[in-house]
């Protein structure tokens, strides 16, 4: 086959599962064959991409010129027809089909048009969690017990037995650290039968000390993307752009450590760059004045460039939050639902006891806190509370959510084809050093990415050759696929990524 | 019939429709005949409440047992069947049902599995909304312009065209006082060409000034509710227990005008508070060290005690903060989609220009604010973001909601019942004057909530007697009934709550 050329007329259609690229006339790396999720589930999912125009082409143009009168249009990456979209395939109105790589930012689990998900929805179950929405904190249905323990709890990370349910990932951490905030603070006060002071009573209601924790904090680290609410965001140290002119806390960054690639080159650098971050963290809780109640992390810095770190790091922050009677928080959030081998990220660490919160959102399609202690339960009603508490909705989708993921054996698939698509890009990089600079993610399934001097262009590129990618921090290419996503998708991916740094 | 005794055999049931309160063998008050929406729509909804057991009951208490183990149930009022809910009508699995006047914090717009929003919810739009969840700022769907347009947007209050949608009422407020700040920020830089300084981009990643407007502020009312998470509950002043031990941003907060009741009675000292408040409210916006980018208002104060204002007050709210060039954020979280007997309670002031933006959520299902001016779309990208921002399946159901509306002209008939509720109260408080005290919502469809000394327990008989009852602030009454309201259920409410005061 020709070399590629798109155009509005070219077709990338129809390409044989596993053994080529499309259209590029290259064999790529070979395939397990094995009937597998994503066959099985999506028959009709298309073999290939499909590119016939630019994207955004004619009819997506002028649906976003009247999307604009209405909405904030700057983000957009590209119209989708969710009608047409399939399995790891996202359609749009132009009659695009793109091979899904960034997944709606990391958060669909299971493809477009699951059939599972599907049925899910049309049960009389689920329309009833749809129009009569309850207020969860005081009218929960009957079996509010047995939706969160067939499904939420099902899924909570080893350890974590209890959970408040949140709405957003933003959410979830902020009532996270509302928990630990009064956590501290009743500790602080002795224990949960100390009552309030008079004085903390009164000034609760003028925002300031001692009714208001203002001397306590929450740390987080250097790059790290918590959120965008006004707690969650003062712990978001990603981008200036997500913080520019917003109000924050005065609470404390650590600086994540930042290692250098490849890891079995730089091993002695690499362990002193997480020694110095555990030894700024534990003088940041001993020092700073606004005394750290928490240690919010994540298992992969997922919006601020996939920054990794290894498990002897994190079962060291484990250990120093403990030693200083600090809560440790991670941030699942975007790790969280198997994409990286693990159903939770944390998970590969080989912790000897759990974090004291783990949150959830984006693949879970619900959202909220694990914890176990009971102590973070707060000692009076409606002290950690709102209206809905969550959508049943969405702990209902979870549940069949993970029914699936386990019914299918997804979180292995994606250990497994993670390796495999780390060896295409290793192989990649060894060809492209420069392109394809600072691999990272290795046995950590999908949740792969890496350096490109042109990182805003190689996304741009990767559309028009049929494939929808997302980028993270300055220069991070990061590979999202969803866990219906098999080594025939990566050879796409792997013969779209090829094409374009060689170029 | 003999006074009813409540007991596990007792049943209150039937009642024939509006001419009788349940059981008590008093003639109420009449009811008008006409068949109107709830019965249309809920042909099987009861003719009255069923009280069979305490509540919670035996089989209640068993579940509720269970659930305590994963979740905290200390704010719990009572166990729901939504299965068997109906119309405003709300079961539990002790075969109690009750007259449901709290909906759900008011959050219930048209009665439980309404027809019409269970048709909505099975439809393939819905189901695709649930299983291909957008990430709506990156790849909404072609046609989202078009669910806006026909649902969020066509319920728009007057003169705002505009909105940015969000998942709840906490959030629908926080995003809103981003936009705030960020639009002041950008005026004070001299406008959205004007570029971020390198100070300004360095010391955003660091909290603090001036990339952290730290100097800025939201002005709100004591006794407000704008919401639980960081930003929004430094808003909130409704009580300690909301706010204890969570660090809170140093903010202003103004009088609200403590109206005294019945208001003719009280004209001058009325007018002289709201003058005052007013007074207050511009000497803050002129001198408060964090300058206050905008003032955020409820139309009534929902949780803090149903604290009403006039239109002309609000009208002065509008003038002052136009004259001082700060915005003016709505809060109708509450007070929105129709229960006042206006689609939005602002629309009862007369104001000569709209809010600046009009925040939402609760009753509309979806979340969001509304605004006009396209300087409050921030001058660049992703500044307001987030992976999902809002919920396609709460928008679409908030388009069914509002053609049901629509088509039964439920804001209107929110007006009728709410004065026929009103008056029914008003003959009750003549004669229990110390137990129906300061008797307030006229003339506001159904918001209406009157203040008792012994509050809790009202609340506590009142389910005893088949109605499910709300409180606010320390002494409130809160009446939310839903939109489905009808007189002959007033008429089983005023029986209730004259039982109870002549008790």
């Amino acid at each position: 086959m020709a070399a590629l050329r798109v155009s509005r007329t070219t077709l990338l259609r129809p390409v044989s599962s596993g053994a080529r690229a499309p259209g590029f006339g290259v064999r790529l790396f070979s395939a397990s064959a094995a009937r597998t999720a994503a066959s099985s589930l999506f028959p009709d999912e298309p073999a290939g991409p499909t590119v016939k125009t630019e994207i955004p082409g004619p009819v997506s143009k002028s649906y976003i010129d009247d999307l604009d009168e209405v909405f904030d249009i700057r983000s957009l990456h590209m119209l989708a027809d969710y009608s047409k979209s399939i399995g790891n395939y996202i359609a749009d109105p132009d009659g695009n089909v793109l091979l899904d790589v960034f997944a709606q930012i990391a958060s669909i689990p299971l493809g477009y048009n699951n059939p599972g998900l599907i049925a899910a929805s049309k049960t009389p179950e689920m329309v009833s969690a749809i129009v009569n929405r309850p207020a969860l904190g005081n009218f929960p249905a009957y079996d509010w017990a047995a939706t969160l323990r067939t499904g939420i709890l099902k899924a909570a990370p080893p350890g974590l037995s209890q959970v408040f349910t949140a709405m957003t990932g933003s959410d979830a951490n902020e009532t996270a650290y509302k928990a630990a905030f009064m956590y501290r603070r009743q500790r602080e006060r002795g224990g949960p039968q100390a009552a309030f002071t008079e004085e903390e009573l009164s000034t609760a209601m003028s925002n300031t000390m001692p009714g208001s924790a203002n001397d306590l904090s929450i740390l987080s680290f250097k790059a790290a993307f918590h959120g965008r609410l006004f707690g969650s965001l003062s712990t978001t140290r990603s981008k200036p752009i997500h913080k520019l002119d917003i109000p924050a806390f005065d609470w404390p960054q650590a600086t994540f450590p930042q290692l250098k690639y490849p890891l079995e080159d730089h091993v002695a650098e690499n362990e002193a760059a997480e020694r110095a971050s555990l030894e700024e963290v534990e003088h940041l809780i001993q020092t700073f004045p606004r005394k750290p109640a928490a240690v919010v992390v994540e298992p992969i810095q997922s919006e601020g460039g996939d920054n990794h770190a290894s498990p002897a790091f994190f079962r060291g922050l484990r250990e120093v939050t403990a030693r200083n009677d600090v809560l440790l928080i991670v941030d699942e959030v975007q790790t969280g639902v198997g994409a990286t081998g693990r159903f939770w990220a944390h998970e590969h660490w080989g912790l000897s006891s759990p974090p004291d919160m783990v949150t959830f959102s984006k693949k879970a399609q619900a959202a909220g806190y694990y914890y176990a202690d009971p102590a973070l339960r707060p000692n009076l009603p409606y002290r950690q509370f709102n209206t809905w508490m969550g959508d049943p909705v969405r702990a209902v989708l979870f549940r069949a959510i993970y029914e699936q993921i386990q019914q299918h054996g997804l979180v292995a698939q994606a250990a497994r084809v993670g390796d495999y698509l780390y060896a295409g890009l290793q192989r990649i990089a060894e060809r492209y050093p420069d392109q394809v600079a600072n691999l990272r993610g290795k046995d950590r399934g999908t949740f792969i990415a890496f350096d490109n001097p042109r990182r805003d262009e190689v996304l741009r590129r990767a559309k028009t050759l049929g494939v929808n990618l997302g980028g993270s921090g300055v220069s991070a290419v990061r590979l999202r696929p969803m866990l219906v996503f098999e080594e025939r998708h990566a050879d796409i991916l792997l013969g779209v990524l090829e094409k374009i740094v060689a170029s």
